[in-house]
């Protein structure tokens, strides 16, 4: 007889919010790896770049010239992926299995802060604060505007991610659909309210009408029950970072604020947002002193739908706020994970357990390591 | 009043496979590129390594000796992601939200060649026709084995997929259940058949029992209607490569049987080989000359779930033999796309349409540029 040890024999954890799987498979790991190896991320940036789309007072493709910035600043994607509603109506299907379907809105990028040399994770506080804010105004403003359904906030970190330019920012794209994955997530937390009606953890938050929300229930066993288990990185007052049960990637974290049921950005009360700020800092920074190194990520805010309007359907309020951290990294600063065939055609799979991960984050130091004095 | 214009206004497509939609910003193409870049892929390899672990005669890790085979070489991956039948049961759930399920099964590595210089589109016919025989030897023996339910043929091709050793080789995973793509498509093919009982082309072929299949109405329409439209990008007396009206990856290719309803590797005449091995020649070249180079991709073979015995469910035959190729590149050897941020948090998108993907890949020689004489 042999006992099940998660950290020895692969195993499948389903993803609630998704309903899908991940393949577990931790003794991966011990394989030699002779594949590709990652470029050093950009060290010794300047402080501003006279070239860069990004800094402050420079010229972007097309001519217009960036505001003399000195905090955050926000302007429209000028490759913008959708455009201003109207559109002109989509053709027929020539085929039922040839369907198009229209979608509008508009895409805006979010800039961090005047400094092209800087991260999210080398920001002071009060600067995070202003990023916090920033995100609070554009979900208000875009998701009050006709036809918006969906305001989806992300940032794309480092050129393994896409990211073509290393000035801090993030992107917007308001969509008048909801997008799949938060589709899913949504029809995933409404079901487990319907299915868990009048259950539920007795103090775990609650969501209006007292409904069991997925992500409260999940966020109070982990601090709560689970805690000694260890898949908790972070945690203050309101907010709580962790390796979810079911992380597909090495290194993947889940940040929710899990006092109360909290559905959107302008529900965060002042020390919530400074609670948010705070564990964005601590986050971002344990991810750069886990290889030493500036840390890629794809990261993005799920939060309620829109529109904002006093018709919006209650059952928007399933959604409780919460942010993904997607990093590809896996043994160094150099050697990330790839989902590829397998995990592309059939499953994600992971090599490492979320709990060996969530211990390799806690026992990173909490401050910078650019920053450490040794 | 404006027409609408795919190849200019933002649009969604449905994937039936998932059920799920891809956004089409066609005019993202225009935005210019200075991001992260690709290296070479791999040029001016010998013919025999004595470093590579699947080169005959080799060394392995873990000591074993390959054998000194002359044609395609099946083992049993050192690293497997997945282990034999019985493991240790799963624990009980901590909670509802934190499930662990078993999963068994065998990862088998299937080299192509001898050569380690060589790759799909660069070996003979009678070669290709050996990798296909062999596939078909390993799908029927790891599903008729205890306890399997999925045979996950597929290739990684290339470092910037992850891959490893540019020895010409992919991989089978056997697991002992469907995994989450598979499953979704299965599902999907089911429903299609249900809400189409007694529908359909009256021309198109039918699975068992006169359903309807998804992929052969699809296929159907593709090289019977809508032809000239232009997804189609190769067709031969069985086979049909086209760029799915849902591709996600920029030259993302299907490949598939299109003249009668084929469940599986294992429903193949001697005919229908030759043609899948011509059209894999095919398209395998045709993704090198695009760019003029050893293009990467995955590769992923979608068949029907096993166990190949009588009481399987005839349910299983809706499945229809299907080839998905995922290529990253976009604009030139090193230029991807990347399936970031926005793609990971909300929805997949696109910056070309299938259709300009389907002309530019019917447009290159169907020589292989490295041995074309100029
Ligand atoms: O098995 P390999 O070639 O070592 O590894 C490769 O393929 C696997 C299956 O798609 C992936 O999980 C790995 O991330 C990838 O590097
Ligand atoms: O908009 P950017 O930064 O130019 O582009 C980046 O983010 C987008 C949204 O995730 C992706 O579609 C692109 O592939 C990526 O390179």
């Amino acid at each position: 007889h042999i006992d099940f040890d998660p950290s020895t024999h692969p195993h499948r954890r389903l993803n609630p919010l998704t309903g899908e799987y991940v393949l577990v498979s931790p003794h991966r790991t011990k394989r030699p790896w002779q594949g590709q190896t990652e470029p050093p991320q950009q060290a010794g940036l300047p402080a501003y770049d006279p070239q860069c789309y990004l800094c402050p007072g420079n010229a972007r493709a097309g001519g217009v010239r960036n505001a003399p910035y000195d905090a955050t600043f926000v302007f429209e994607n000028d490759y913008a992926a959708v455009l201003p509603p109207p559109g002109p109506a989509p053709p027929v299907a020539p085929h039922p299995l040839l369907t198009t379907s229209p979608v509008q809105g508009a895409c805006d990028v979010v800039v961090f802060h005047p400094r092209h040399d800087l991260t999210l994770s080398r920001v002071a506080l009060a600067d995070l604060e202003r990023v916090v804010a920033t995100w609070c105004d554009i979900y208000a403003r875009r998701g009050t505007q006709e036809g918006i359904e969906y305001v989806q906030i992300f940032e794309n970190k480092g050129a393994m991610m896409g990211c073509s330019n290393p000035h801090p920012h993030g992107q917007v794209w308001s969509l008048s659909v909801v997008p799949t994955l938060p589709a899913k997530e949504l029809e995933n937390m409404r079901s487990y309210a319907l299915a868990n009606a009048g259950g539920g953890s007795p103090d775990a938050p609650k969501a209006p009408g007292g409904r069991c929300c997925l992500l409260c229930e999940y966020a109070h066993f982990e601090v709560g029950v689970a805690h000694d288990e260890g898949r908790v990185v972070y945690k203050n007052e309101h907010w709580v970072a962790l390796v979810p049960w079911w992380a597909t990637w090495p290194f993947e974290i889940l940040l929710l604020p899990y006092k109360r049921h909290i559905p959107s950005l302008l529900d965060l009360s002042p020390e919530e947002k400074s609670s948010f700020a705070e564990s964005l800092s601590n986050v971002t920074k344990r991810y750069d002193n886990l290889f030493s190194c500036s840390f890629a990520y794809s990261m993005g805010i799920h939060q309620r739908p829109v529109p904002l309007r006093a018709d919006a359907s209650p059952d928007d309020d399933v959604a409780h706020l919460h942010l993904h951290f997607s990093p590809p990294l896996l043994r160094s600063a150099s050697v990330r994970k790839f989902l590829v065939g397998f995990e592309m055609m059939a499953e994600p799979q992971r090599d490492l357990t979320p709990e060996q991960a969530a211990q390799r984050l806690r026992a990173v130091p909490e401050e910078h390591y650019l920053d450490a004095s040794s």
